[in-house]
């Protein structure tokens, strides 16, 4: 029986009350040294699953306290087209979407094109950014953009720094985040694949895939 | 410069082209053996950000394809309230929403209570699994629930592999999954933290954190 396991004296529970009043003071005083606000730069990496799914939550939090924001998918695959469906139908008024990719380059197999998708995408997301109406982008898998060179690296990264309004919060999502990416964000979480039902044969699910 | 990178003659723009034929071909050979379909079993665990988010996407997806689904939260924080205000005020025909615990233990110091409300909220959890319309079950930080003994492993464990109807997916998060839970599961994502904004003084953040 581990010292957290549930309590069967009263001794026990006074225990438990004393030691959690402490762990409170402690977070308490930590919390109270955060205090500061700004936008975001926020990373969604790795070869895990929920990277978008994570940020479209972000999204929907911001929808749900009443603030405008936007997103550009960057590549439209069959993912996360439920959630486009649900901002489209009802949130259209507060959230912009902007799906500019075909697919993912090996489903077109077109590269001028999907240079040129990528630079209209990119765009679109600058004056995004720039308005400042907007409390939070999400640009949705450009890392994968960004890995292809299909937009250039140096470009969005003194985008961000630079002319990013101080308040707005942008996420960029997908795998092989570059370094120098990672380098001017605030918040990186790298989404790692530890078992996956593909592996035993189990297709792409509406519900959990799209 | 990449083998990637933007081409400039009509030759790299041919062998492009064929390069990304043959992944493709690779790639729909790989998934067309995945034609299975099940109710999944899916933790995300990890210390970092997006556990519930990437979550309560699936949720939403579920949602916008018109699929029943239900929510339980073991743990009710600050987190995760945008979320459930949109679910409660646009969604909650199709998702039943039920936040059942009352705060992290350290912020109620009340441990009898914490063990009722977790057990209550699994007796919950286990109707809305049971309940063979609902297409998909999030159980919202139920491992930390788990962790302190709240609630029996062994028994989640069990109802999960011998009572879950077929194809329901049942989704679990919470940090410090326990290695059993991950046995059984079909779908595991750790969520890494690499970068936090805290370490900078930076404050949880409406539309960010909750």
């Amino acid at each position: 029986m581990t010292e957290d396991a549930t309590p069967t004296s009263p001794e026990d529970l006074a225990r438990h009350a004393e030691k959690m009043a402490k762990k409170k003071a402690a977070r308490d005083k930590i919390m109270a040294t955060k205090t500061g606000e700004k936008g975001l730069i926020i990373v969604h990496t790795g070869k895990g699953k929920g990277k978008s799914s994570a940020a479209f939550g972000m999204i929907f939090r911001h929808i749900a306290h009443g603030k405008k924001c936007a997103v550009v998918q960057f590549i439209k695959g069959a993912m996360s087209t439920g959630e486009r469906d649900l901002i489209l139908r009802h949130f259209s008024d507060l959230c912009e979407f902007h799906t500019m990719g075909e697919g993912f380059t090996w489903e077109t197999q077109d590269k001028a094109r999907d240079v040129a998708m990528a630079k209209t995408a990119w765009e679109k997301a600058k004056d995004l950014i720039r308005d400042p109406s907007n409390s939070m982008v999400l640009l949705d898998e450009i890392n994968i953009a960004i890995r292809y060179d299909y937009i250039d690296l140096g470009e969005v990264v003194a985008f961000l720094r630079d002319e990013k309004p101080a308040m707005t919060h942008v996420v960029l999502t997908g795998r092989n985040a570059k370094e120098e990416l990672l380098d001017i964000a605030d918040l990186v979480t790298e989404m790692e694949l530890i078992k996956h039902p593909f592996r035993s044969g189990i297709k792409a699910q509406l519900g959990v895939e799209f």
